[in-house]
Order: C-alpha cells, then structure tokens, then sequence
C-alpha cells in the first residue's frame, strides 16, 4: 500500500487550503498512494489563536463534506487536521475519509502542548480508534500525543499495524521527527507516519522532516526541512510479518511490573 | 557529578573480570568519576551457556565481597553485572555498592530477550528500586529492560533523574544504542547510561557504542563500536533542571486513556 504526507506551508484560507489538498490529493493518486495525510489544522492553521480556531469549528461540517468531495473525485482516502466543535473551546481534530467519501474515524488531540494548544483547544478524552484500510489496521494521534510512547503502545497493544499523525512541529524540536518517530515505530514494530509543516507561521519555524518510518525503526520515506512536497512511502505487510517475528516488543511486556 | 562506563570484551575468568574491574576504576577515578557502569554479566561474560550462569551465581557473595573491596580501594561505586541465586536459573542481576563498600542496590533484569537469557536466567519479579549517590535519585535496567519504554517511564515516575544500564547487544541491534536509549533519556528527561561489550563471545559481535544520554536525549558522551576504554560523562543538576523546565513529558501524561 502507498501512502503520502502533504508537507506544505500552513494555509490560513480554508478555500486555499482545499484547493491545496486538491492538488496534493491527485498527485498523490497519480503517484499511485491510497491514502494522503496533511499536517496538524491543515484547514485554516495552527497557530492562529483561540478566535481563528472556533470560527473554523464551526464551519467543521462543510470543510468535512468539502473533503469527502475531494476524496471521492480522487478515489484517495484523506487523513486531514482540523478543529472540531468542542465545549468551550474545540477539539483540535484529525477526520480519516476513504476514497468513497465515507468516515473512517474521527479523533480529538488529547495531549495538548504548551500554551498555544491549551488557549485554543479542549483536550479530547479517548486515544483513538482504529479503521481498516486496504488491509492495514490503522491508528491516529496528533503532534504531541506521539511523543507519549503510552499513546502508540496503546495503540500497538489494540492492533494498529500503522499509525498516522498529523503535527504541526516548529524548531528546535527537530529530534521529535528524528528520534523520537522512528522510536515509536520500533519499540512497536508498527509503521509510524508524522506529517509535518514547513515554513513559517507567527512565531514558528515549523521543521518539516515529515517522515514515514518502518517497523525496524528507519525511514521509508522522509522529507526535508524546507521543502513543500507529496512524500510517497510504500508499505508491506510481508515486511511488517517479517519486522514482527523479530521484533519482540509487544510480546516481552511485563505490565504487571509498570507503574500506571 | 562525574560517571564512568567501563566497555570491554568479556572476561570469562571472573579473577581476571576483578583484576579488570580495579584497573578501570582506578583509571575513573582518577579521572573524577564517583560511580562506574560494567556490562551486563561482567563478572563471568554473558553468552556462556546455562551450567557457567549457575556456577557463577554460587559464587556470589565472594564476588560481591571482592566488588565491594574494589569500590572501597578506590572510593568509586560500582553497578557491574553479575549472575545472582535464584529459583532454579539464576537471575540475570546488578549490583549498586558505594564507595565505602555499602549496597546501595540489587536487581534482576525482569526481561529476558530470546533463548540465551531464557535458557540462563529466571526473570526478576520487580523493576529496580531507586537509590540516592551524590544527590543523584538513580536506577537500574539491563539491556532488554530499557527498549520497553513502560520500564524507563515507571522508574522517572517514581523519581528517578538517571538511570544506568548494564547491557550485552549484540550486532545489528546497534539502533538501540543510537535510537532507543537517545529516546528513553529524552520521552522522560532524565539521563541513561548505557554500557555494553565491544568484541565477540560465541556468536555474538558486541557492538559497543555505550552511551551517557543527557535529558534532551543527545549525547553527553558515547565510546566508538570497538574501542576498549573507561568513558567519562559530566552530568549536571542545573542542566537537568533546565531541561525538565522545557521538557513537558512527565507532567502532561493522561494515564487514564493508557491500556495497562
């Protein structure tokens, strides 16, 4: 299966931003993927305050059906960040829609990081759930929540074979994308992808690197810092079966042993 | 606070692991160390077969007695790898004494990786306590133990700012050195320390590059793939402050949406 990560500047117009992902999403088709994820708020932004991100909440409904618009004339599934209605303050979201327009999932960031996220956004309150998808069982998280390593253990132990997550990750914290990624992917022996901004947004200087790592933990695929680009990553059960009888991890646990 | 790693071929000769372990100490202390690491299963070498594992383990109070005389000699701790009683197989254990000779420590490694630490080992029933050396909150893993990030993890929970690691890895895991142990140190904001063999024993080619990982998870020191030598890292409090200041991990888990 072929997936691909939208590494691009942030788009603070939602029409420019759709427009963005309906290119994207045909390259990506014409490059053979199944599946495209964009970065963290693709629809309108990250750090655009807490204002910006309850009027884009609230047009939540048709950027959701102007996504499964563009899902369906590319037969591609899409994985696309945005804020979702919340309490109070919304959700900072990630929406998974197959290649017929249909909802695969729907899950709320429910680590938030510093003071940008928590004055925007309501944390949400369950990890996600998984979705099949061309055979691959497959996990969210955003940004932050791939740093927690219980995050992606929790969803290995429920049997994600790959996890997709949108980010929206500025320097200096460039090892997140180098070390930490591809830990997760190999403490797991699951397939990680983290799809990240480049460019710059207020005080933020996002990092790029988006990356897809495999179950030994290297790279399939990564981006550079700067560029905007449709990064391509084939993925192969038969590879993961094979990381997987090696790779004993999920296995050895002990969590009779671990603290809570 | 100074520590030392001390990265070796193993010594299946326990008198010579002894005459060994003195030079090295004395060699870190000289060099200001107040504690040295050993690999795993210093005291006897690690890949030797089940009936050696048992032998050595009836010798362990007189190894311990001569570790404890080492230590003193030369007012260094010392956590070398030993085997240890236990029921049937022994344990896979370390050891912790302080410079005046006192135990400060005494584990067993709680995850046996493949058929060489089963056959050899009982698995322990507990991870590490901590223990306090020059104002240092510490514990111990070995090996295996530090690729689960639950272990490292319960042991930052509980308090720990450094955690050091007898280790036995062996070729092509050389990612766990560069990737896992990078991770552990940055997901928790603590430092690990990562001792392994150089050279060959049966089977295995030992692949050095033992670490000292620092809270942002770079390297404060790291011996080369075959180098035989006494590896010295400076820690700091004020650094470990300052980075648990900007490293926001510990404080912003949500334990409640983890599967155990």
């Amino acid at each position: 299966m072929k997936i691909a990560l939208w590494q691009t500047p942030p788009h603070h117009d939602v029409q420019t931003a759709l427009e963005q992902i309906d290119s994207a999403a045909k390259q990506a088709r014409a490059a053979g993927a199944v599946v495209m994820v964009t970065p963290e708020m693709a629809l309108g932004g990250y750090n655009i305050g807490p204002e910006k991100c309850a009027e884009l909440a609230q047009q939540a409904d048709g950027l959701i059906a102007a996504l499964k618009q563009i899902a369906t004339a590319h037969d591609i599934a899409l994985v696309a960040g945005l804020a979702l209605p919340g309490e109070g303050r919304p959700f900072n979201g990630a929406i998974a829609v197959d290649g017929h327009g249909r909802e695969l999932c729907c899950y709320h960031k429910t680590h938030l990081y510093g003071d940008v996220d928590r004055a925007q956004f309501t944390a949400g309150k369950a990890l996600s759930g998984l979705f099949d998808l061309h055979g691959w069982r497959i996990g969210l998280a955003i940004c932050y929540d791939v740093e927690f390593p219980e995050v992606t253990r929790s969803l290995a132990l429920q049997g994600a074979e790959l996890i997709l997550v949108p980010t929206a990750n500025m320097a200096p914290f460039t090892s997140v994308a180098t070390r930490l990624v591809p830990a997760r992917a190999e403490e797991n022996a699951v397939v990680v992808a983290y799809c990240n901004y480049t460019g710059h947004e207020g005080d933020f200087d996002y990092c790029g690197l988006s990356c897809v790592c495999g179950p030994d933990g290297n790279d399939l695929a990564r981006s550079k810092a700067s560029d905007s680009d449709v990064l391509i990553a084939d993925l192969s059960h038969a590879a993961l079966a094979d990381c997987r009888a090696v790779m004993t991890h999920l296995r050895d646990r002990r969590p009779e042993l671990y603290r809570p």
